[in-house]
């Protein structure tokens, strides 16, 4: 029996790509800055992971998100020769990322799934940063679950199992959702029930997953289709 | 400007004593056993801050208020001589915990300051325990903060300051909202803003407190009044 959904959030719940890049153009434009703003937002996208990796291996301790994507865009807007920006902008460039805006399947969805069990994001994201998108999208949870709570980045096992036990689940009572194959890979690893919600144009046009590349439970094309199938 | 308020639970949002005292019978009386509920939620009750003590002091490592209100749980039932208890009954009357009834101005309070700000429990009991009582009573937060979270017992500064910082909030712009002056000194002594909440029946017809033995910012008679004076 499933008593607890958790989220993946960047990607499955909400378009990080065009929400950056529109974002980014509405802050940098103005200032006379010419880019091709999805390619910006990749850019800025792929230091996610290797900034993670310092946190995961060690080396840093954990900071919130918020931090490492600041540390992450410090490093692009070098890369882009942009380095007049003023503190000012920089810092509210930063929480662009506290403004993405929701694929449109997942407010009613998450409302429908939260009629049949606990829900809370099970994300890398800071609290604050999906507190802003909750409200921007509507979005109602239990509680706010994730690697802020855990103290530790996904996929490392324990930030699912953190999850679950808050809400006084067993792993195989915790069904965690995302769009990516290797965060499901890691919850199944740590004893967790997976659903794979098709993102097709999460990385751009035709350039997310469309099917799940490892076993999983359900696999959907929304969460609107989760809601009915749970 | 206040962009946080984190609220105390127990006594403050919801009536521990009377609702405990119901629980206890309906699981008890029909075993036979009579006792006078209100003190039976009292002897409880009188438990808790010495199983904090426990962590508070390191001795102990932190647990969640589940755990603690089991212990304390063996420990009174012993006391009053019923020993003879099944470890489901047990089991069950522990989660009384979380079938607590509000204050009947709670839920309209907090969705009218959930408006202005952002808010969360600021509470002793843990996620899974404040879920339930949400859940039950309507409350709507934008995420469980509080102990679990910070990994450590009210009236440690860190768990207030732990809740202000998860919403990106500095002390002074975050405001602690409880029945109890003692949860607001220590509040007011890691630099946050103070709000109490008059609970004259908190524990017992007349034994609550009434009036602020410390200095506080607004002193109200409901969570409704505190929405409107914000």
């Amino acid at each position: 029996m499933i008593r607890a959904c958790i989220f993946d959030v960047f990607g499955t719940l909400v378009d990080w790509r065009a929400s950056i890049a529109r974002e980014a153009q509405s802050l940098l434009a103005p200032l006379g800055i010419a880019l091709n703003w999805g390619e910006f937002a990749d850019a800025w996208r792929q230091q996610y992971q290797p900034a993670m990796d310092e946190v995961r291996s060690g080396r840093i301790p954990f900071s919130r998100l918020d931090d490492l994507h600041r540390r992450n865009l410090d490093v692009i807007l070098k890369a882009y020769g942009i380095e007049h920006l003023e503190e000012a902008t920089r810092r509210d460039l930063n929480l662009a990322w506290h403004r993405l805006d929701a694929w449109p399947d997942v407010a009613d969805g998450l409302r429908a799934i939260r009629q049949k069990c606990r829900v809370a994001p099970c994300s890398n994201g800071n609290i604050s940063l999906l507190v802003d998108l909750s409200r921007r999208n509507g979005f109602q949870w239990d509680a706010i679950l994730g690697a802020e709570v855990a103290r530790a980045y996904k996929p490392s096992a324990v930030v699912y199992l953190t999850a679950a036990d808050a809400f006084d689940c067993a792993p195989e009572e915790t069904l965690m959702v995302a769009a990516h194959s290797s965060d499901l890979a890691a919850a199944a690893a740590a004893g967790l029930r997976t659903a794979f919600v098709a993102r097709p144009d999460e990385k751009g046009p035709g350039l997310g997953e469309t099917t799940p590349l490892t076993p999983v439970e359900f696999s959907v094309q929304s969460i609107v289709e989760l809601a009915e199938r749970l």
